[in-house]
């Protein structure tokens, strides 16, 4: 004996019992701004409870789409497994394509020449309705590249261009970007590491050809002649732990080291502190450290790691959210996600004396 | 001004370029007779030169296949971040997909029954040929349930069921299993910390329901009864770094703490290091300690971490070619990847008297 299927949810439904309007409800779903993230995350649960699927789901089905969104990681392999980041990053996509019913097709590759081949055939075989991009970089080919298919993207991180990466006027039309400001976070940085006093600081960065590798390293140079300090360096790794401990190595073995070095992610942070101990150059009492990303690993540390931080897995969530509009039809935007904040905890302190 | 986007090529466009009916492009692009080799070879260069793909919604309709494989993590968002053993199989296992242009499907499900879901919903639209499948667990209902599907899959771990697991008879008709020697690591290790005179020995374990979890305790108990080491157990976590030092705060608070902590896996490894530099307890002058799974974290804290080693990528690359032998049709088998090995740091030492 069969029950009567149910009768499908509508956005109608989802507005009674979450209590909210229906365009609530829509801007919710469909990731546009003008309502809370409490409200969004609450119409999403309600959206889940109901069995609610939207028309791409339909699409899908009748054969439309491939209801298959990309990504496509292009790091060295020996740099990954050690990046929180990004499973970070994919479970908060993953909360939102689940509910569309979108699957995520995965493939890591060695170069962005790597990416492009696999976004033409990705393309050419009809796999992927859009796409996120992650890492943009210096003269980035993507963008031009994914518009040219006319295949929605989101690309996650500022691009290269003019300050501020917010600035109107999208030059893609079916590109749309979520940018976070790490020039701000970078002087916020800065102006902590100064008010203990440290004169002395180095930046260790990540890969040189990224966006945000060249705006942190911008903006602390800026810093540094505005606030009249002249041992303020960077210095550029491929974010692996190995790179970071040798630099390490290398700045605390220089004849004037650094009160104070800040590492671009968690991992270097880890292996610079391990370098310190190994030395016994006590942290934070004659040296600072700051991770920009923060995760599990620097709370672990002994002493914990001060780091900048923020929700990756939201971040992931409105990426993801951005990527559903397009599919839905909605323009390109481009979108500031919340500034990383800075979690103080024991590995920063006083310069010494 | 938007471009049009490029169309994608049809058989048509090949079927005028090569001068020839469209009927003779099917044939000669599907490899049927009815077409000269001649004409053959010109459709498959015409083809090449326009950069023709077949969709995969095509090849899916024709009963060719998805060209895509499923991976399914079921765990919980908060612990996967900082799981670098998924980062690194996922990255052994598209070396073998890209070279067969399969694309891999990743989905992170809470549980279980979750993942059952997604392996029917992928099943019933079509989307994947086969699966990986991980975290074998105690009554794992997905063997059966793929098997019943008829779709082909790889269960990575050992499987419940008789010692030793590669015992032959697979009980599933399109399901290979590789698995690896997880009592075999466990008596090395104990008779490790044993040779060096530890008598209390505990085992701060993963998710008590996965099936390498109880294997991992059995052969613990199993060794302390042979060494007469009353003083060794095991208790559960969910992975997580807090959790990981949740239980090292309660077993060095403990009357008798532990001279050697054996971790399921890194992070928490890692995380129980840093507790015990909280409290002031040498490693490993009073306490030993070892990560089962090796990564950079465990090379990067001071002192370095004792770990149980093995190639992750190499381990998925082994999983991802007994899949595409599944999907070649080659019958199932089991394979036993390499015994992780013992790599001796820091962390373990002579007992405290």
């Amino acid at each position: 004996m069969r029950r009567t299927p149910p009768r499908r949810p509508t956005m109608k439904d989802i507005a009674r019992r979450a209590g909210v309007s229906e365009s609530a409800v829509s801007f919710a779903l469909n990731g546009r701004p003008g309502v809370s993230e409490a409200t969004r995350a609450r119409v999403r649960r309600v959206a889940e409870q109901l069995g609610w699927q939207p028309s791409t789901a339909a699409r899908a089905l009748s054969g439309e789409g491939a209801a298959t969104v990309g990504l496509v990681l292009a790091r060295p392999a020996r740099t990954l497994g050690v990046e929180s980041f990004f499973l970070q990053l994919v479970s908060g996509v993953q909360e939102v394509l689940a509910v569309r019913r979108l699957g995520l097709l995965l493939q890591l590759v060695e170069d962005v020449d790597a990416e492009c081949e696999v976004h033409r055939r990705w393309w050419a075989e009809r796999r992927v309705d859009g796409l996120l991009v992650v890492d943009p970089r210096a003269g980035d080919p993507r963008p031009a590249l994914l518009d040219g298919l006319g295949l929605p993207a989101v690309v996650i991180g500022a691009l290269d261009g003019p300050e501020p990466p917010g600035a109107p006027g999208s030059p893609h039309g079916v590109i749309s970007n979520l940018w976070a400001d790490d020039t701000g976070a970078m002087a916020s940085l800065v102006g902590h590491l100064h008010e203990l006093g440290h004169r002395r600081i180095t930046h260790v960065a990540g890969l040189p050809e990224l966006v945000h590798t060249r705006r942190r390293t911008a903006c602390l140079r800026a810093e540094a002649v505005r606030r009249g300090l002249p041992d303020v360096t960077s210095v550029t790794t491929d974010y692996s732990d190995a790179q970071g401990a040798e630099a390490t190595r290398r700045l605390l073995a220089g004849e004037r080291p650094p009160t104070a070095i800040v590492y671009d992610n968690d991992v270097m942070a880890v292996a610079g502190l391990a370098v310190a101990a190994e030395r016994g150059v006590p942290v934070p009492g004659r040296l600072s450290i700051v991770a920009w990303d923060d995760s599990v690993l620097c709370r672990s540390t002994h002493p914990a790691l001060t780091s900048l931080t923020r929700d990756t897995a939201a971040f992931g969530r409105r990426a993801a959210e951005l990527l559903t509009a397009l599919l839905d039809g909605a323009p390109p935007c481009r979108v500031q996600a919340p500034t990383p904040r800075l979690a103080r905890r024991e590995s920063t302190g006083r310069a010494p004396a």
